[in-house]
C-alpha cells in the first residue's frame, strides 16, 4: 500500500519553480469559479506519519489558494463543550459551506488509529469507528461534497532522518515534540494500523491520496496538482448530479393498511384523570432533569405529526415541568442562506445540546422523509437516503448517552377538519392555521403514506418512535410525558453513563 | 425605588381570565407582525429576588407566545469555550435576530451584582461593569433592538413565605435550593445592590420595569402587557428610524494634511536583511506562541489597507511562523443572511477565538468607518457611533488578555497604480484585480479621510493602531511581524494573565 510511497521521489527545484506558477494559477481560477458556483464544497483531510510535512503543506496551500475561500482546522484537544457532544459535532461546526474548501489537519480517522496503536481500543471498535466513518463520507459525498483524503507517508529510515534534521536545526527545533519521538517508537505498529485504516476506507467516493513526504518540492506539488485536478474535474461534470436510486423502494402499500391505521385513536382520559397524571408525570420528570446523574446525559424530544395534532400544547406540558434554563426549544423552518449552503443534517447537529441539557425540536430532520417528499421538495434519490443517514445520526447521539424520544402525533382526517375550523373561529389561534394547512390536508394519503415508511425504516431500538393518539389532547399529552419520563429513566439507570473525558492524541 | 412592587399587587381571578384570552391574541398578532417584518430583535431580560416568579413568568410567556419566535436562554454556568472568551461573548452568541425574540433568564447584571453582594468585586468595579452594560445597552438599541428589562421583586417578609410555601408543597420542593435560603439571609445587601444597578441602568433607551413577584396572576398579566405594549409601539413606529448624528464630527480636514501624510513610504529594507529580519521574527513568533504562558492568551490581528498593499503577503508571512491547527484566517466579506440579521459587531464576535490561539481578521469591523462610510453603506449615524461602539468592543477583549494588533498597510496613489497593472498582466494575480478595485481607487482622497478620522478616534492605548509603510512589501513585512512579537510579548509579560476561572452565580 505504501509502496509507491517509498521510492524516493523528488522534484528538482528547476521543474518545481517552472511548475509551481501555473498550478497557483489554475488553483486560484478554480477556487474563483467553485466560490461564484457555490455547487459543493471541498473537504480536504490530512493525516500521516509525525515529520511528514502536513503542517507545512497545509502552510503552503493557504499561500497558493486564496484565503478567502479556504479556512484551515486544526482539529487539536477537543473543547468541553465538543466533548459534551458526540465526537462528531466538532467537525459538523467546522464544515467548509459550498463554494469554500476546508482543510483538516486531524480528521475524524486520528482518534482511533492512536487508540488503536496504544491499545485503548480493539480492532472491532476500530473496524466500528471506521464503518461509521465510511458512512459519514458517503453521506457528505452524496450531499456532493468533494473530500479528498492526503495521507503522508514517511518510511521509518526517513522519518528519523527527518527528525533529526528539523531537531538539529534551531529554527525548526520547536516542531519536534517528545510525542514525536514516542509515535517513532511505535512506527511499526502505527504503520500496521494505519495501513489497515487505510485500505478499509478508501471508498469509490472518497480514496485516500498516499504521498511520500520527505522531498518538499514532490509532496507539495502532487498534493497541489491532485487537489487541483479533483475540484477541475466537479467543475467540469458539475451539472451531472447522481439521481438514480441507490436504496429499494419502501415496501408498496397495496391493501391501504398500515400502521396508523391499526392505533386506536378514540383512547381518551378524563379530566380528573388527566389532572392526576399530569401532575404525577410533570413532578417525575422535574426530578429526574434534576437529578444528579441527569448531568452526564442528554435529553433530544423530537416531535412530528399531522398538522393540528397538539404538537406545541404537548411541548408546553414538558416545558412546565423543566427549568427554563436547561432547555431550548428548536421550531425547524426553511433553512437560512448559511444552512442551505452545508449538507441537510447540518442544521440540525449545529442544535445539538450539551449534557445536562433538554432541546425539544418541534418538527425535524424528518422532513426530508415527509414534506420534502410528499411535496417534492428534494430528489427521490434524496429522501431515499436519508432513511439510513438519519439512523447514522441517531445512533451517534444514542452511542453519546442522547435520549432520543421520537413522537409522532396522530389524529384523524375528521378531528383535523374539526380542529382546522376551530382554530379559525378562535382569535388567538387563527395565526395557527394557513392556507398550506388546508393544501397539505389534501394529501393527507401521501403523508400517511410517507409517516408509514418513515417508521418501518427509521424506528430502531435504540431510537424508537412512539405513535401518539392524540384524538383525545389529553391522552396524547399524558402519554407523551410518561414515554419521556421512562426513556430517561431508562438512560439515567444505565450503567458507565458517567463519560470518562478523553482527549484524543494531538496529532495522527 | 420597589415601593410600588411592595403595595401587595394582586389580580383576582375573574379579572385575569377575562384579560389573558385579549392579550395572547394580541401577542401572537405582534409575534407575527415582527417577524413579517423582521426589523429589530426584541432582547428580553429577566432578573430579581429568588422566588419572585422568574422561572414561572418566562415558561408561561412561552406557553402565551408563539415558541417558533421565541427562544429562552437559561444564563447559568458558562463553559470552558464562553470562560475562554469574554465575558460578553456568551450573551452575543444567543443574540435573537431580526423578528425574533429572546428571553435571557439571567443577565449581565448577574454576576456583577453577585460578586458584589458577595463582596468579591467593589463598588468602583460594580460600577464599571454597570458602565459597560449601558454602552452595550445602547449599542443594541441603537442596531434597532427593542431590549426589555424585569426585575422581579418580593419584600423581604414575602420572600420568607414564598420559599416557605414552595418549600411545603411536595410539587414545587425541588425548585428551593441550599443557594435561595443562602441568598435570602443577604436579602438587605442583595436589596441595597440590585436597587442601585436598577436605579444607575434605568436608560432612556432601556429602563427597567419592576414588578412585584409574590402574586402569580397579577405578575403574570403585567409582564405580558409591557412585553406586548413594547413590541406594539416599536412595529407602529418602525419607520422612523433614528438618522440625526450625536456625535461631534470628525476633526475637519482643512489644510489636507493628515496622519497617512506624514508616513515615510519610501522606507525600504534590502534583500539581505529581509532574509535575515525574516528568519529572526517568524522564529521569535514560532517560539512565543508556542510558549507554555501563550494558553493563557489570545492573539487577534486585524488588517486593512490600501486594495494591493500587500495584506495577503503580510499574513502569510505570519501564518507561516505559527502552526495551523491554532490559527484561523477570517476573510471579511459582505455578510450572510443570519448576519444581517443580528447587529453590526455580531459577525465579528462569533469569529473570537478560544484562548491560546491566533486569529486573523482580513479586513474587519472597520469597514463600518471606511468602506461603508464612503459607499454610503450606511447612515452617516451608523458610522458615527461606530467609532466608540468598536473602542468599546476592542476594550472588552483587551481586558480579556487579547492581544488586539491593528495594521494599516499605507501604499502612494503611485505604488498602487503600479501594482493594478502588475496584477492585470500576471496570470495568478488577476483575480485579485477587479472593476470595483478601480472605482475605490476613484475615491482615494475620501478614503484617506476617513482613514485618518479612523485612526484619531480607535487608536487607543489598549489597542493602538500600527501604521505600516508598506510601498517596500519586504519592509512592511518586517515591521508588521516585528510588531506583532512586541506586542504578544508584552502581554505574556503580563502580570496575573492566568485568568481564574470564576464561575458566576446560577441565579439573580
Amino acid at each position: 500500500m505504501f509502496e509507491s510511497a517509498e521510492l524516493g521521489h523528488t522534484i528538482d527545484k528547476r521543474t518545481y519553480d517552472k511548475d509551481v506558477p501555473p498550478l497557483r494559477v489554475a488553483l486560484l481560477d478554480a477556487q474563483m469559479e467553485l466560490s461564484k458556483l457555490a455547487k459543493f464544497p471541498v473537504i480536504i483531510l490530512v493525516g500521516g506519519v509525525d515529520g511528514a510535512g502536513r503542517g507545512e503543506t497545509v502552510n503552503l496551500l493557504n499561500e497558493w489558494m486564496d484565503p478567502r475561500f479556504l479556512q484551515t482546522h486544526g482539529m487539536g484537544d477537543p473543547s468541553d463543550e465538543e466533548l459534551d457532544r458526540p465526537m462528531m459535532w466538532r467537525f459538523w461546526r467546522e464544515l467548509p459551506p459550498k463554494g469554500r474548501a476546508g482543510i483538516f489537519l486531524g480528521s475524524w480517522y486520528t482518534w482511533p488509529i492512536i487508540n488503536r496503536v496504544q491499545g485503548r481500543i480493539k480492532t472491532a471498535d476500530l473496524d466500528q469507528s471506521l464503518e461509521r466513518a465510511k458512512r459519514l463520507e458517503k453521506m457528505l459525498t452524496d450531499e456532493g461534497a468533494l473530500i479528498l483524503k492526503f495521507w503522508m507517508h514517511l518510511s521509518k529510515d526517513k522519518q528519523e532522518k527527518r527528525l533529526k534534521l528539523l531537531e538539529k536545526d534551531p529554527k525548526t527545533r520547536w516542531r519536534v515534540t517528545k510525542r514525536d519521538w514516542e509515535h517513532f517508537n511505535m512506527y511499526d505498529k502505527f504503520f500496521a494500523v494505519s495501513e489497515s485504516v487505510i485500505r478499509h476506507t478508501s471508498t469509490a467516493e472518497a480514496p485516500w491520496t498516499i504521498v511520500e513526504g520527505y522531498d518538499a518540492n514532490y509532496r507539495s506539488l502532487t498534493v497541489g496538482k491532485v487537489i487541483l485536478d479533483a475540484i477541475r474535474k466537479r467543475l467540469d461534470d458539475a451539472d451531472t448530479k447522481k439521481t438514480e436510486v441507490s436504496a429499494p423502494p419502501p415496501l408498496p402499500s397495496i391493501d391501504q393498511l398500515n400502521i396508523l391505521k391499526t392505533l386506536d385513536l378514540s383512547q381518551k382520559i378524563d379530566k380528573k384523570d388527566y389532572q392526576a397524571e399530569l401532575e404525577k408525570y410533570q413532578g417525575k420528570l422535574a426530578l429526574l432533569t434534576r437529578s444528579a446523574k441527569f448531568k452526564n446525559i442528554t435529553v433530544i424530544a423530537m416531535f412530528e405529526g399531522n398538522d393540528a395534532a397538539g404538537k406545541g400544547g404537548a411541548i408546553r406540558r414538558i416545558t412546565g415541568a423543566l427549568d427554563a434554563r436547561y432547555y431550548n426549544i428548536i421550531p425547524v423552518a426553511a433553512p437560512t442562506e448559511e444552512e442551505r449552503a452545508q449538507p441537510y443534517l447540518w442544521r440540525f447537529w449545529r442544535h445539538i445540546p450539551r449534557r445536562g441539557r433538554v432541546t425539544i425540536f418541534d418538527r425535524s430532520w424528518y422532513g426530508r422523509v415527509l414534506v420534502e417528499r410528499v411535496e417534492n421538495f428534494c430528489t427521490e434519490a434524496d429522501w431515499m437516503r436519508a432513511y439510513s443517514e438519519i439512523n447514522d445520526f441517531e445512533a451517534q447521539l444514542v452511542r453519546h448517552n442522547i435520549v432520543v424520544v421520537k413522537f409522532w402525533l396522530s389524529i384523524s382526517k375528521d378531528e383535523q377538519l374539526k380542529r382546522f375550523k376551530e382554530r379559525e373561529a378562535i382569535g388567538f389561534k387563527h395565526f395557527k392555521i394557513t392556507a398550506e394547512d388546508w393544501r397539505n390536508r389534501e394529501k393527507w394519503d401521501e403523508y400517511e403514506q410517507a409517516v408509514s415508511d418513515m417508521v418501518d425504516r427509521t424506528s430502531t431500538t435504540t431510537a424508537p418512535w412512539t405513535l401518539v393518539e392524540a384524538n383525545d389532547k389529553n391522552f396524547a399529552r399524558i402519554k407523551i410525558l410518561k414515554t419521556l419520563c421512562e426513556q430517561v429513566e431508562t438512560m439515567l439507570k444505565k450503567k458507565g453513563i458517567v463519560i470518562k473525558k478523553m482527549r484524543p492524541p494531538v496529532k495522527a
